[in-house]
């Protein structure tokens, strides 16, 4: 029986930001559009909805597509909805925003999607409203990492406070004290030192490398940055 | 031409959480539902996405319809696309919350649309997927209320420290240091003392009455509770 047959039918769609740090940026996975219209333009990477799949999981698989990468980090930006936004025909897009760890990422994904690490501040014009989604991704991600260890899904297992600190600074757009950052990365016992060190690094002493411990960060779920 | 004619198309709705404050509580505005499937059940107020409008003119158009009020503030909450969350048939719905002042809505729209003002915490069970969606546009409004004057939506425009503490307490969901709160507010200069006071309190001394200053705010946006 259908109940609301005399309502508008719409086309539905999923893109997804794909976050990266990367030489201290903070970086956006797009490609040129492989469809009529707008073919050869900037784009984020999407899909359309599925009538058997939920919104999310259309997201998911889309994600799994580009990355080949299971378990990311993956949140709702939301919906966008207006009427010309797509050159095409009318499109109502869900847009989500996903954190990966650019070494993760393989290169015959990257190559057989035809995408590229582009930073955050030299993003380019993107098909439709792609620009006014990445910009809302970011403010969820801004709110989101002053409250939760998302950080970490951007950054490599072993770290030194130093990218820490230069991650977050990207992702904020701004500078942060340094004797405040560690004093609140020391009160945060999840982040642990490890015997590593750092000596990869071009000037200076070798940093002391760290990790995220999931299991102690679920004992004791204190994060504030 | 149709670019994309072999995708699924969806009905697409809109869904409305209407936040009220009153009698030191947070309160919703729902319905019983007018139409099958579900007919009779506790709903939020909703309507179907139009082809000639945009998903956010639709929330707008349902608001206004609900409320016959206009310049509200709402925002939106983000979309819900399981695949059976709708017992008639799939339907994607957009999620808006809206903050009114519950002095400000005329009884004759109650009346009409049949709708009452329930505390988020005595909420019933509600249609389809509706009882997730209050709880997330709660979350939303958590995290704004901190960093921008979304109180004063929910306020009459002249109101006691003790009405701007006790609704954000419900919104929180915690108890507030008097001392701390009071302190915070008066660093926000947009928050007026005017010279009226409050003869209405069952008990104690009369109170103060402040308002919010928006053109101050605009001059002075350093907003944090």
């Amino acid at each position: 029986m259908n109940y609301y047959s005399e309502h508008s039918r719409f086309l539905l769609s999923v893109d997804v930001i794909v976050f990266g740090f990367d030489e201290n940026h903070l970086k956006v996975l797009i490609g040129r559009r492989q469809m009529e219209p707008g073919r050869g333009e900037w784009s984020l990477y999407g899909g359309f909805v599925r009538n058997d799949e939920s919104v999310d999981d259309a997201a998911s698989r889309t994600l799994y597509e580009l990355t080949g990468m299971r378990n990311i980090y993956m949140r709702q930006v939301g919906a966008f909805g207006s009427v010309d936004r797509d050159p095409g025909e009318r499109v109502v897009s869900i847009a989500y925003y996903a954190l990966i760890n650019v070494g993760d990422y393989q290169e015959h994904q990257q190559k057989k999607y035809n995408v590229e690490w582009v930073k955050l501040d030299e993003l380019p014009q993107l098909f439709s409203d792609h620009n006014l989604m990445v910009g809302e991704a970011l403010k969820r991600m801004q709110q989101k990492i002053k409250t939760a260890p998302i950080s970490f899904r951007l950054l490599p297992q072993l770290f030194t406070l130093t990218q820490l600190q230069r991650l977050y600074e990207a992702v904020m757009g701004e500078e942060v004290d340094k004797r405040n950052f560690r004093k609140r990365i020391k009160e945060m016992n999840f982040i642990e030192k490890t015997e590593l060190m750092n000596t990869t690094a071009k000037r200076g002493p070798n940093a002391a490398l760290y990790r995220f411990n999931k299991k102690a960060f679920k004992e004791d779920s204190n994060f504030k940055l």
